[in-house]
């Protein structure tokens, strides 16, 4: 049977780059005999100007009916004034509550060779392979807000709330993503203050005695965005809560570097996801041939290994992408003179040509 | 008229580096002519010992008739064990509660020959001189807070309430000490997401209108979080509520090398302060006369500068400090190889004698 994956190109660079996730994806259907079976989607600003909305229902029913979606990116300068219900970036929010996708993973690890492009010494960076697990649905982002008018002034209130089921479900996920990784869980609260954070850590506690062979600590959210700097090679997964995962993923984020490196997934019940670079639609050089495809191919391999369960391509597509690094090949955003660097398409037929040496 | 200061040594190193403090004090008081009177007062876990309680009433008492506190540090295995109420941290809390503290300092800045103990780059590090303005009393830290059971399990639920005036005042203060510094203000929230956010940017637009002379700028907190490590020196003042305060201040801490160089200031209405080290009370080192004074040391340069208006002075003690980094004198916890150390009496004997010598 083949994959069913719906693409969603998006606006701005994301034709581009897309075209080389699905480039690397096609180089692994012929190097490990598997089928992919890829269907095209309108979204964002795009689907604003041709239909009238971020997300038309035919779109969110092609995610539906796939197994995986890829996605580039959305947004542009063309739709900044747009009112929040036609903004490209609404798509995004409707598609992780349509498809009920609660599990926001970010890994960031280090590539050889592109120790310059970090901030952090050479070998503070060395080991660094980490993945931010952050739950995506609940938490004070979805929370009752309001603000009052009272004598003294204005008041303004939001609501941080967390259901048992809710945080179970997120940190079974961790634990077994742990599994596939170096076994080590890193669990992220302020449990010496907020009661969300106490109940948190009382069920991460006893979802952990079903993962005896994976190891836990716990550590409050001041600390982590301390240690994280401090000695990020201690991490491997670190799952929390909506909010301190949104700072944390993102202060991960630039530990090793460009973001135009970052994959993500987000991930429901059972094996569907949708993979999307981190990084945005970068309208300034879309259309240009120069944009890095580094993201959208590294989070192809998390499709590989999230939904699909091929861990052995997934690793066949980082080992691509690092191999062609280690050569020496960059685009123009990581070649410090310009003229060392590649093109988008010549970067992916590197990496494609490279997954199908290593079969 | 002499400044009277309360001067709490509290546990473990505590009395050791609060002599230091005192130390340097007195050879301002020579060089500057200024007058200090010092009083000296029980606090945590040596008052739990003696008097049964981590803040004893005459404590309290002696601070309020004070212009400024000197806190050393509290806590030790002796006491983890003890109910929260006779806990010796328990003292900070109710310290801060009874005097009204609602604003936190937490400077980081690089000294000179410093940098081999930091993560980042020595290029990345350069210039690194900022303050996070931290909102202490109010936002989900106090909110109600509650647990309930419902069929599907429990649920857990946190309140972050802020006040128009509470915001106005932390962002008047921040503003403020820009005025004295380099004059820019970085407002962080997630106006994007919180409704108490919204209120906050909303009262830092309307207070900087009162400071044309400070430049301005807003901030999402999960940027802010990438952007201290990616340029930390682009930072002057960090303004942010209590939350978002915790984890930047201790991700700030981290980037110009050991905790036990900084300082911290809480402060109140008027002119009144509590100056303390960040660093606890590391009762393994205890009574050794090894401890690093230069956090307290450094917190009696805010204390000359945020209560008494003594700037001159106040630059004084972080040059004698700096000169005594940079004539290469450390004490154990910064030297690498442990020989060349000096202790702490000595250390802080070459900063009070770099105080004199300065004027
Ligand atoms: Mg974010
Ligand atoms: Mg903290």
């Amino acid at each position: 049977m083949a994959k069913k994956i719906a693409v969603l190109p998006g606006d701005g660079i994301g034709p581009e780059i897309v075209d080389e996730g699905v480039k690397v994806l096609r180089a692994v259907a012929e190097s490990f005999g598997y089928r992919f079976a890829f269907r095209f989607g309108m979204v964002g600003g795009g689907a604003i100007d041709r239909v009238g909305t971020p997300l038309p229902q035919e779109t969110l029913d092609l995610c539906r009916d796939s197994d995986a979606v890829l996605l580039g990116a959305v947004g542009g300068p063309r739709w900044d004034d747009n009112p929040p219900e036609l903004r490209p970036e609404k798509a995004l929010l409707s598609l992780r509550k349509e498809l009920g996708l609660f599990a926001n993973l970010r890994p960031a690890m280090l590539f050889e060779g592109m120790e310059q492009s970090s901030t952090l010494r050479p070998e503070v960076l060395k080991g660094v392979d980490l993945i931010v697990v952050r739950e995506l649905t609940g938490g004070i982002y979805f929370g009752e807000k309001s603000r009052e008018r009272l004598e003294e002034g204005e008041r303004a209130t939001d609501t941080l709330v967390y259901h048992e089921w809710e945080i179970e479900r997120i940190v079974r996920r961790a634990f077994d993503i742990a599994r596939g990784r170096r076994k080590r869980v890193t669990s992220v609260d302020k449990a010496n203050v907020l009661e969300s954070s106490r109940l948190w850590r009382s069920v991460v506690n006893r979802v952990a005695e079903d993962y005896p062979d994976v190891e836990l600590e716990h550590m409050l959210v001041d600390n982590c965005a301390m240690q994280v700097v401090r000695k990020p090679s201690h991490f491997d997964v670190i799952v929390t809560e909506n909010m301190f995962g949104d700072i944390l993923s993102d202060e991960t984020a630039i530990l090793t570097g460009s973001i135009g490196m970052l994959p993500s997934a987000s991930l429901g019940d059972g094996s569907f996801g949708l993979y999307e670079p981190v990084h945005g639609s970068a309208p300034d050089i879309a259309g240009q041939g120069v944009a890095n495809p580094v993201a959208t191919i590294l989070s192809v391999a998390m499709m590989l290994r999230h939904s699909f369960g091929y861990e052995e391509a997934a690793r066949a597509v980082e080992q691509a992408v690092r191999s062609v690094l280690a050569a020496g090949y960059r685009t123009a955003d990581l070649a410090p003179s310009g003229d060392l660097a590649i093109g988008t398409e010549e970067f992916g037929d590197r990496v494609a040509e490279a997954v199908r040496r290593h079969v």
